[in-house]
């Protein structure tokens, strides 16, 4: 049996190559028959659970409910907004047919579920009392792609998207900030992905939004990759849909909205940024499989299966951080090296081998997917303790190496040169000067395939001049070439 | 304020009307804009997750594993099964077109995913070594309705869909009857359902399947309902889509599939089974809030709210086998009466009524939405086991409710003459032989409105005639009008 290994393209060679080899190997995903649209494997699918799991929980936490809302939005409503139209028609999915007639007013199949969700606020919001109204959904969202790319870009795909209410701007955009901090630190301290919080250049925003703040991450070719925004939407929906409720002083005032979405996108991401030339590398917060058991099977396997056993379940009972699944491996048709590496493609944090040694003297030996980890030998009776810190040593290490990376490929420049250098070389974050305007903004665009990717939030004017035309300028942004 | 339950028509008045009133009332769902769509609130959403949380475990547990395909079936695939597109194709929603661009091939809003998870499951089985595969989805479907009710029929709707593929036919049967049966579990243990589990004749069996076992249920109009099914699929698809496999000799053998189902049409049997003049009556283990506490405000508000914050502490704080919400219903705007009315339509199981006098005397005043059980004073340091002991009662008694009325309202008969003044009158399951002859079946439903639901699993043959034609008949089928 040939080692899958040797069919994964090495990653510094041809990163596009080497991902798309991944994604196959390890079982992420797979390609749906009709144009664009992915299948997410087991495997991959257990990954989006854990987020989800640590997502919805911080959701509910907050006071947001989950609900769910129709698929289809009929043509005549989705067109009411102008601006949110203008962005999302070009790339819908149109039912024209529907019960074998065809239809009078076609159906869009959801992009987002403004529209939809709105209308329902139209009619459930009266009175100050139903304020906040903070309602989230998990479901699937269609945006025709062109090119389409596993996980990263396909014109169907999995997220969540919370939608609140609220009386007023401040609050609103508390809501906002929420969102947006919620979802750095479920990149961070789950994915162990660093990025910039920011916000969005007028041309780059979301379609019907006053502001829209995005989660920038960089992957390891230097190219931006933005998996969550949360969206300020002020009184521009609320207005063309006549959300409007009664104040405590009875006067009737138009509501303050938001909308924020995390999606299936970020598993690229997470494939982009930390796996290597072997496969995987998962955080252990987010692996399905947090400890593989490897005997080495030869003369006493029966023996050495009952001890494996016997460790998996010393493991299963232990107190962990990191609770969830610990497999053995131990399938007779694959030689111990195979299922090493297998266990290395799907990226999993800890590999306990054994063997007669191991089992002769009451140890295990504990290998590690984030290769800079040593091998060590451990007694069972510390085992579970061990593990444990192990783990999450893990997981802290993963996201310094993150932060490290982001750090080093994040340049500032003043010139226009070194700017269009970098973009030619190894590309990465550009801290420049922006005048904010569009024209500048598409000049760097065409010349070097760099877009603004966000203005840091929270920072204070400051005295420059624009990195493209020179003239005065208040802002550092954030450019990159992006996915 | 007007209370809420005076908008409430009587269930036994008129029950359609009753529960269309109540869906509204408690707040479980709403229309779509799009026609025959449901929006599920969140109130009804919490329902939904907590089934989705007990009928995970156990798909789980089973080992089979979650995953997503695609929502769209390019229809020259979806064509293929020639029994299955029959079924389905008169009610399917299709895209026509997607990008400003007419497709070419046109793609099928997925009304149940069969042929688009074979195809990917012709390209993964090859050996043995890859069976049993059995993956589930939870996610949204597509049919069609002319005529829709809120959870009951509904164009779009939410639900569970497993699909295994198998070596052998033994072994592809054990995981249809573990399907029905847990769905069976699911029903009686959390939902406090009784039900029946059979087998649907040739002419209601699913499209594309060797059989179809449903779990049918009786609602108080004595019509059926059916919640839940699983299908043996046979080699129907695997022969239509060339799913094959490497037996250990080395021979190419069809694999043998499942798919089996369970839908949020089971909350509209939910309400419709339980539900009462005042509202919903959840049982604990699905209930949302499963204890509110409504303090008496009046002169010592703060006192009060003191005592039931307290209250709530100590529950939240012990061992139950209810974990899950406790409110505290305090507000101000709103009468005693109308929180106690707005508890009972939400349908929660246990009511905390705490005045001046139980914060004195250090107790609390239970009482039971379940209507036949009546108020109980309890002191502080037994309430937790006690309230704990308490839903399981309620939980049994609302099952034992459900198994009386499926028994009292289910009819031997042995004469077409009463057979139809039992279809005239109360309604209910019918028992009668029948000969498995579709002209009698069919006549059965014109004259009578009742349809076979089910031939109950593992009787044997008897000897006896059809109700219909009098021929030879030689098993027991049960009969009732459905929804």
């Amino acid at each position: 049996m040939n080692s899958k290994k040797n069919r994964l393209t090495k990653k510094s060679e041809n990163i596009s190559q080497w991902y798309l080899d991944l994604i196959d190997l390890a079982q992420l995903a797979d390609y749906g028959p009709a144009k664009g649209t992915m299948i997410i494997r087991p495997y991959g699918y257990a990954i989006w659970e854990n987020i989800q799991k640590a997502l919805d929980e911080k959701i509910k936490e907050s006071g947001a409910v989950n609900a769910y809302f129709p698929l289809f939005i009929p043509n005549s409503l989705f067109s009411r907004e102008k601006e949110h139209v203008k962005g999302f028609a070009p790339e819908t999915a149109v039912v024209t047919i529907g019960g074998g007639e065809k239809l009078v007013d076609p159906l869009i199949v959801r992009p987002t579920s403004e529209m939809i969700m709105y209308e329902a606020y139209s009619r459930w919001i009266s009175s100050w009392r139903d304020l906040p109204m903070v309602i989230n959904q998990w479901n699937n969202v269609v945006r025709w792609e062109k090119r389409t790319y596993p996980f990263l870009r396909t014109s169907e795909f999995l997220w969540q998207e919370g939608h609140g209410a609220h009386a007023t701007k401040r609050e609103n955009f508390e809501r906002v900030l929420w969102a947006i901090n919620t979802y750095a630190m479920i990149c961070r301290d789950f994915l162990a992905i660093d990025g910039i919080i920011g916000q969005k250049s007028e041309s780059e925003k979301f379609a019907g939004a006053d502001a829209t703040l995005p989660y920038e991450m960089l992957m390891p070719d230097g190219k931006a990759l933005q998996g969550c925004t949360s969206h300020d939407l002020g009184q521009n929906f609320s207005k063309t849909l006549s959300i409007a409720f009664q104040d405590k002083e009875g006067k009737s005032v138009f509501v303050w909205q938001n909308s924020w979405g995390f999606t299936t996108r970020t598993i690229g991401a997470l494939v982009l940024v930390h796996g290597d030339d072997n496969g995987l590398v998962l955080p252990p917060k987010i692996a399905p499989v947090k400890i593989v058991i490897i005997p080495v099977l030869g003369k006493k396997d029966e023996e050495i299966l009952k001890y494996c056993q016997k460790i998996k379940d010393i493991i299963k009972k232990a107190k962990s951080d990191f609770p969830g699944n610990v497999e053995i491996y131990s399938d007779v048709e694959k030689s111990f090296g195979w299922r090493i590496n297998d266990s290395e493609i799907r990226g999993i944090p800890i590999r306990l081998e054994i063997g007669t040694r191991e089992m002769q003297d009451k140890t295990v030996t504990i290998s590690f997917r984030l290769l800079s980890m040593e091998k060590k030998i451990s007694s069972l009776e510390i085992l579970p303790n061990k593990l444990n810190l192990l783990l999450k040593t893990i997981q802290q290490k993963m996201l310094e190496n993150s932060k490290n990376f982001l750090e080093e490929n994040t340049f500032e420049v003043k010139d226009y040169e070194d700017f269009k250098k970098i973009m030619k070389t190894t590309r990465g974050f550009i801290k420049a000067f922006w005048c904010e305007n569009v024209e500048c903004e598409k000049k760097i665009k065409e010349e070097t395939k760099a877009s603004t990717r966000c203005k840091p939030l929270n920072v204070k004017e400051k005295t420059g001049n624009c990195i493209y035309c020179d003239q005065p300028a208040k802002f550092i942004w954030y450019f990159a070439q992006a996915y």
